[in-house]
């Protein structure tokens, strides 16, 4: 979604329509794979989440955190949207632990520890928008990959202490869809129940399961509302509801 | 400076032991050229000066932004030291104008227009130290590659309206140097006046001539000392002082 220009203004077009205090997390797995790919690096993927070597880690490290949050911070503040970009190493926002290399050695990947939000809500305090890009430390010098949803469900998680949060997932879907060839099919009301039903008959499959996981787990820790959705369809707040 | 682990870590090791408030920017050319060519992006440089086209504005936004700015960020934190990494994006840090085409088009270069501290001396206030990397923006929403000696010291100049700032340009020289073969010829003091009789006479050239502009730049707007140095004489506070 943030890869090309055009999708890009498309996205950040509705997001600054947002009204109140709002904070982006972004991916950008697509470009990753293309400048590794450039840099003569092959790209693994393991369920859908890749293997970070350290050469690997270097160019998330680049295209996350410098070459496109860089590029939406301009955006934004083309759009007089005072922004700062942020990973999760920058105020120490996220303190992430290495992964266990059993059963899948997936590198340099780390699972979330801790949020620290003083910072962040001190800089959301004064209606600059934080934009983060996924990238975390272990506290220790070294950077970590992590995952773009589970960042913005912990750091959704962590601001529901504070704050009414209402969390946006955005994919090149209108939700999560029964039929994966019917764009129409979407399931405008999810609960945790009916997720592990059509888990189990694998209605449900693929990228979508974490990327539930995350927001289940967003919304027992109060997250207020939690849609998942298109670009398009972020003003209306149509999508998947998690319930 | 910033560019292999080991002369970065000597570097951050110095650079806490700076009391109180303290501001990093750095550079990373080295790095983007290797980079740039590992991408099969020729590099071309004019008096020291990056030609900076499309393709390798990417190149310096990924490298400067992301791979050495966070390299830093998480070595500072490593160092229980808290800190940001920043572009002159972020925050609408450092808004710059595209460098004229004529008499050399340098591409997208961006000469400095305007340092808005407002938000960079809150998150001073807070003991955060800012990290910031080389880029630019145009407020239009383009990136714009700017020569660090140059941000760091329109950076001094500015804070130097709200603080005491004492500058230190970090190269690899122990200062000035009279004899450019003996590293023992270092000028202690230097005057605008025998700078520009030096200048005259070609015993300084090449990129000192833009750092000490800066530098002498820096002197007039305020900036309460001025020291050209190695990473080994920070805290000694030996090199060469502007006058």
């Amino acid at each position: 979604m943030v890869e090309d220009a055009d999708s890009l203004n498309a996205l950040l077009d509705q997001f600054i329509r947002i009204s109140g205090n709002k904070l982006l997390v972004h991916g950008g797995g697509r470009t990753a794979t293309e400048m590794a790919g450039k840099l003569g690096i092959e790209t693994k993927m393991v369920d859908g989440r890749r293997i970070t070597d350290e050469a690997t880690l270097d160019v998330v490290t680049m295209v996350y955190g410098g070459l496109i949050n860089k590029k939406i911070i301009a955006a934004l503040l083309d759009r007089n949207c005072n922004a700062i970009g942020l990973t999760g190493a920058d105020l120490d926002l996220i303190r992430a632990k290495k992964r266990p290399a059993n059963p899948i050695d997936f590198g340099c990947v780390g699972d979330i520890e801790e949020i620290n939000s003083r910072e962040l809500r001190m800089l959301i305090g004064e209606n600059i928008v934080p934009v983060v890009a996924p990238i975390t430390h272990d506290g220790k010098g070294h950077l970590l990959n992590t995952n773009a949803d589970t960042i913005a469900a912990a750091i959704a998680s962590e601001l529901a202490n504070y704050f009414n949060v209402y969390l946006f997932f955005c994919f090149e879907n209108k939700g999560v869809l029964k039929n994966q060839n019917d764009e129409m099919s979407v399931i405008y009301d999810l609960d945790f129940l009916t997720f592990q039903k059509l888990k189990a008959e694998e209605t449900i499959s693929g990228g979508m399961i974490p990327k539930l996981e995350n927001a289940f787990n967003a919304k027992q820790k109060g997250v207020k509302e939690i849609l998942i959705t298109n670009v398009e369809n972020i003003a209306s707040g149509r999508g998947t509801r998690i319930a």
